[in-house]
């Protein structure tokens, strides 16, 4: 679960480098909470076809992680602002919300 | 100039994401000033397949920004951060030049 969270903050960032067929297998699986079997049915694919999909959908994820490190600096960005000001934090924020 | 500059900007952000001949045709052009037809010895390649080439890294590093918008997010936060303390500035700066 801890996990899964960790993939869905990936995928708030970086879902805009997926196909659009990347994130619709991953929204089924972590938005709507959709079995393998379940996604099989909805994309026509095979049980297995659906897991090796998100599978390489969480491994693109993490690719991009290890290039691009954008988790770790937004983190280390919340992390660092939590001294700052309110204003400063609320400003920050809605540059890295954009 | 002023756009090589920019395209110059988004490949240090963006370059882990390119593939290494991707990045060797970049750094060729921009890096060692070579024309086209140099890159072409370099390469091996025509003088067209060097220009289509880096025309394509070039577009690449475009549809990056338009998707991920880093170097319009850390601008942002550079100008931010033109009102922050020195000590808060380094940290940031840091934390974004990881």
């Amino acid at each position: 679960m801890e996990n899964d969270i960790y993939f869905v903050q990936l995928f708030d960032i970086y879902k805009g480098l997926l196909t659009e067929y990347q994130r619709e297998l991953f929204s089924m699986r972590y938005s709507l909470d959709l079995s393998f079997a379940e996604i099989a049915i909805e994309t026509g694919a095979s049980r297995q076809s659906a897991f090796d999909g998100i599978k390489k959908v969480k491994e693109k994820l993490v690719e991009y992680e290890n290039v691009l490190k954008l988790k770790e600096k937004y983190d280390a960005i919340a992390d660092l602002s939590e001294n700052f000001s309110e204003e400063q934090k609320r400003a920050l924020d809605d540059i890295i919300g954009r």
